[in-house]
């Protein structure tokens, strides 16, 4: 069976989603399509991107992510598909797919033009089903990828920016929000505990205010309702409050500046 | 594998589709189960019908649909299955799977009565689990259509009104919203592009309020924040805004009526 | 193909789901992973017990559960594999799993310990990833159960109540609020069938208020917005509104006292 993963903007209560795996499974029967998730904040690349790039490699070798995030849809932005050593990725020419490419020194991208590879008719506005699902679904059926279209080197690139040692502090910002309202950075947590040991309590502003926190190994090294900084699981340092919802608490956005004193 | 696809107004935070899955797989343990959502607003008939409608022809020839918006279970309302010529329905007897049906000119309707396709003891507050769970994974099992119980002609009908042209105008209203605050209308993109052209500015008049803006082939073709008019992706004229939420910013609502100055 | 469950409290928006399933999968690439849900209101084990036990048995023999509500992720808390006739349960030994194991008069529990089994690194925030999924991956590739780790017998307990009878009346509380408004009591539909006939008008006090409402077969047996008492799916009773939402409109939560007077 082949695993074909897919992350959208396109939220749980329509059936744009399940018309994607329709298509998927049209043509690819055994298909185990796997969602990664499908509320990224509506048209935003770079949360898509950031989230993207943190989920891939826990896949198995060979699987297949399709990612739309597309604000550009039906316009003339290509659709391309990235081969890595490990995985392939199918969606919109927009930047969104690169992070998860960038982890690997070497890469190929296509763009992607064969019509028998899409929907006999497409759409304007929903590449999605009639684009990347049914390319995904022939590359998971083992066609060769130079089937799709000519490999292009002027793809729309996207850096996502790791935050920043500057003398007496690190500096990053808040690239998701999630569940529990931890707020997590993109500060990595092997750059923390280069300057930081668990335990030390630490200066840390946001959104205009300071506050003092611990830093420790997990949630629960604090009392209940207290603020924490630990290194969440995909080892960025978030901003935290055990069994309480931080981001709420201290009015964090996405997008928020973060600066850590040492 | 064979493909059975649920779509219930159940929601996502109880266990209700969790225990239908069960349910399905202890039948027939090879199903590939696809979730089409699970958010219809709850007890909406009218809502489920179109978006089942929509959907149900992208998947696999002989999927097995299982629809269930339900406010009379546990009455005398009726359990049935729907046989077309692509697919199977199974729900209940009160409009939600017609629409779907009627997409051809020939399909038969068949009252579920034969306790041996049930669990064994059905509760009166949850027959999606306890009747159209069990009778979906027999049907994927290959039973024969007719055991399940008697043909029937007189099944709750539905129509879903597609708008209609007045003289200089096209009426229609609000049959969803979508995650993007897109609200999907009744009024078939091929009707629009009988009277209208790509690029043209459209007189629209919804909840009182009258508003001119350009029905355009995809959301990117107007700047960030502006609103449009454009055939959504399952081929109905929607009311958007690129990069906004068009039905928070008009306060519309599904059932709002449209009216389309020619 | 073996079926593993996932119920956890990490909703939808993140890609913590999916990173345990990209685990599994490439473990055992055969599994057949099914959401039980991921919206566990937040670290509320008791919900989190009561969900899990009301669902396990609908599923195949030798399904492997996997639940994760963990406030404790990362302390001293063990992880734990549970056995019973029927199934497996991974998770947390914080109670969460033992009222699905106490279904049957034998269960075993072991402490998971041998790291043979789970990711080469794990982290202190996230062992529904590192530790939970990889384990459920080898359990469904049949590995010996004592290959795990140790037999306990000193695990985390957690009885659920289940409601009792005092003199005149049946006293409960509020288990869990679905998503149509539902209040799912802890009081069994077997203890209020000994004690009322369907169509009894019953009298109800919760949240220091008092109710007259029929008890019914089903929502659809009073007319539109009309309250009700009945008995749900899982066979408890509930506190609904015909086509309305009772909770909202009765101000019911979570916990809340339920008093029946007989």
């Amino acid at each position: 069976m082949k695993t074909i993963t897919l992350m959208t903007d396109f939220g749980e209560k329509d059936t744009y989603v399940a018309q994607m795996k329709g298509v998927i499974l049209s043509i690819c029967r055994d298909a185990n399509i796997i969602d990664i998730t499908h509320e990224i904040i509506p048209q935003n690349i770079e949360e898509g991107a950031f989230l993207l790039m943190n989920t891939v490699s826990f896949f198995p070798k060979n699987t297949i992510h399709v990612a739309v995030v597309d604000p550009g849809v039906g316009t003339d932005r290509r659709g391309i598909v990235i081969e890595t050593e490990d995985f392939k990725l199918v969606g919109p020419d927009n930047g969104l797919l690169i992070p998860s490419a960038k982890k690997y020194s070497r890469f190929r991208v296509f763009e992607i033009t064969n019509q028998n590879y899409l929907l006999p008719s497409q759409t304007h506005t929903f590449h999605g089903r009639d684009v990347f699902a049914p390319v995904a679904a022939h590359l998971a059926q083992d066609i060769d990828i130079e089937n799709v279209g000519e490999e292009i080197h002027d793809y729309v690139d996207l850096d996502i920016w790791m935050g920043e040692i500057k003398e007496d502090r690190i500096v990053g910002k808040i690239m998701h929000i999630d569940r529990f309202g931890n707020a997590i950075t993109n500060i990595e947590g092997k750059t923390i505990l280069e300057h930081l040991e668990y335990d030390n309590r630490v200066l840390i502003s946001v959104e205009s205010r300071e506050y003092e926190m611990p830093f420790v190994k997990s949630y629960g090294f604090v009392g209940k309702g207290e603020k924490l900084l630990t290194i969440g699981g995909n080892g960025f340092l978030e901003i935290s409050m055990n069994q309480g919802n931080a981001s709420q608490e201290m009015e964090l956005k996405i997008g928020s500046k973060v600066i850590i004193s040492l």
